[in-house]
């Protein structure tokens, strides 16, 4: 295999100190009726706490805050339909640049709603992969924006590393750390920080099994995209990336698949037991747990909620009137 | 008026001594969105965190380890179909003795299992307040077991106080208190919070309009009980008590009134903004602030966030995948 690119232990250690002025130090909780469950010392890692609700904005922020000059001035560019979209528009907004934001004309509400709110600049396109992909190219060529990719970018990565870097620093003899898979972002830098931070930490990553096509990849050593992929946790549909997929192969220890009903008990768990607003995508690690997929035994585990944002329009507000 | 008994300052104090070891310091959270939508600076006590997810933990466990031995061996009692039936079982679990808990036949699921799984020794009644009081005085009699009221109790409003005496003790310059009504323990506690431990603090209460018996109580001064209220703040049903109104008409700057619309609006808002469960009950003093009933401007506000029990039963999590 090719040399691997990563980011080193100073890159995350920056990132860290980077972005600090910007985001929050989210809390690590604990819940003893889970422990209790499981037999196992759980800490979770609220991103879902996170500005923007979600881990996305470490690495967005980081990005956007390495620009040069010449690049802050024409902004930031991405196609997403979901959390790294608000993130990439609440880091750009915070340093007073543009974001132009590709979405299909499909996406959530709640997540158009809060790229506006975040002041980002929406193109709408049709929902496909070709139509944004074109639209940000023309996008790009129009007015000299950077791209901020969600996930392929060693600034991302080290952004996204440094949930796991502050769950360390809190809980240095945590020995197991799981967090969701979906482009590989969150999970590649986790791998890293458990590597660098930790004292022999195993990093397992859990994945839906109506998207498995980093479990697939992992297994099999050669890189499967997404095709077609279905499942409650919209934030793990993407495929990996040319940069994540190689970390992951070297770092991550192993990646287990769960099905949409114990990702449903999971979520159900966190907000009945822990009073916490979770995703889908954050409830795939205990879920896995649930499944005995993840074997946590009385380790002491870290899991990274994700994060939280989660349309609740759906919810029966009205009808408990 | 005749002379009104009060927990005094040294007794709310050895209360927060008294539980410390029990139960949760619970965090205080701050939402820049929120704050940014009233041009306020709201500071949430989040009791929706606490042991038995709401704050009536701390009333029954202030009161349960004020027990001597020959009460602790016959075990404490109560008639409740909401959190303080919960939080009793819990509170006596902890120091091994028995309680009795006279339930509604019709209580809801969620909370009777929370009852049997603290080990609370259920007796269910018919759903009406005479045969709750009669079932509790038969099983009085026949366990000699000591009753705890919910609400209108000395020992149990100096426990509720502790919430409002930390959250003051986190934030002394907070300039008003919110929080709801419904039997008055937690008003009062946190009024009398306020005057021993704030600097010149307004406490105003926000209770549904569909159970308004505590404001009206409040402004005709003289006691209205609660008669058939309709609310989804299934905390707030009670009439208040011989010992919690006296200390409300004294210590208490105002009660204001919300509808129903605006209880889900404001648990809405805090389920999506700050990624926190939280019950309706607790919703009614943002409530309040979102009918512009009660009117922060650009004070610091402390808002009591009861509890979080709420039964997610009811939500779409079935139809979602």
């Amino acid at each position: 295999m090719a040399e691997v690119h990563v980011p080193d232990k100073a890159a995350i250690e920056q990132a860290g100190k980077r972005i600090s002025g910007y985001l929050h130090r989210t809390p690590v909780l604990t819940c003893s009726a889970i422990n209790r469950m499981f037999g196992s010392e759980l800490y979770f890692k609220c991103e879902n706490f996170q500005k923007a609700g979600a881990f996305k904005s470490r690495g967005a922020t980081n990005a956007v805050l390495q620009l040069n000059p010449d690049e802050l001035a024409c902004g930031v560019a991405t196609h997403s339909s979901g959390n790294h979209a608000a993130a990439l528009a609440l880091a750009a907004s915070r340093l007073g640049i543009r974001a132009y934001i590709v979405m299909p004309e499909n996406s959530n509400r709640i997540k158009i709603n809060a790229v506006k709110e975040y002041g980002g600049i929406i193109t709408f396109c049709e929902p496909t992969l070709e139509a944004r992909e074109l639209t940000l190219k023309l996008l790009l060529n129009k007015t000299s924006a950077t791209e901020i990719h969600p996930y392929n970018d060693l600034r991302i990565i080290a952004g996204q590393a440094t949930a796991a870097m502050e769950l360390l620093e809190d809980f240095p003899d945590i020995q197991m750390i799981s967090a969701p898979v979906g482009g590989g972002g969150l999970l590649s830098g986790t791998a890293l920080a458990a590597r660098y931070f930790g004292r022999s930490v195993k990093v397992v990553a859990a994945e839906p099994a109506g998207a498995d096509d980093a479990c697939r990849s992992f297994k099999s050593g050669s890189f499967i995209p997404s095709v077609n992929p279905k499942t409650m946790a919209d934030g793990l549909l993407t495929s990996l990336g040319s940069i994540t997929y190689p970390i992951i192969m070297k770092y991550v220890d192993d990646i287990v698949t769960v099905g949409e009903e114990s990702i449903t008990e999971a979520m159900k768990m966190v907000w009945e037991r822990m009073k916490i607003i979770i995703e889908p995508s954050s409830a795939v690690p205990l879920a896995a747990i649930l499944e005995k997929k993840l074997h946590v035994g009385n380790l002491k585990a870290g899991i990274i909620i994700s994060g939280g944002n989660v349309d609740l329009s759906a919810l029966p507000f009205k009808q408990v009137i």
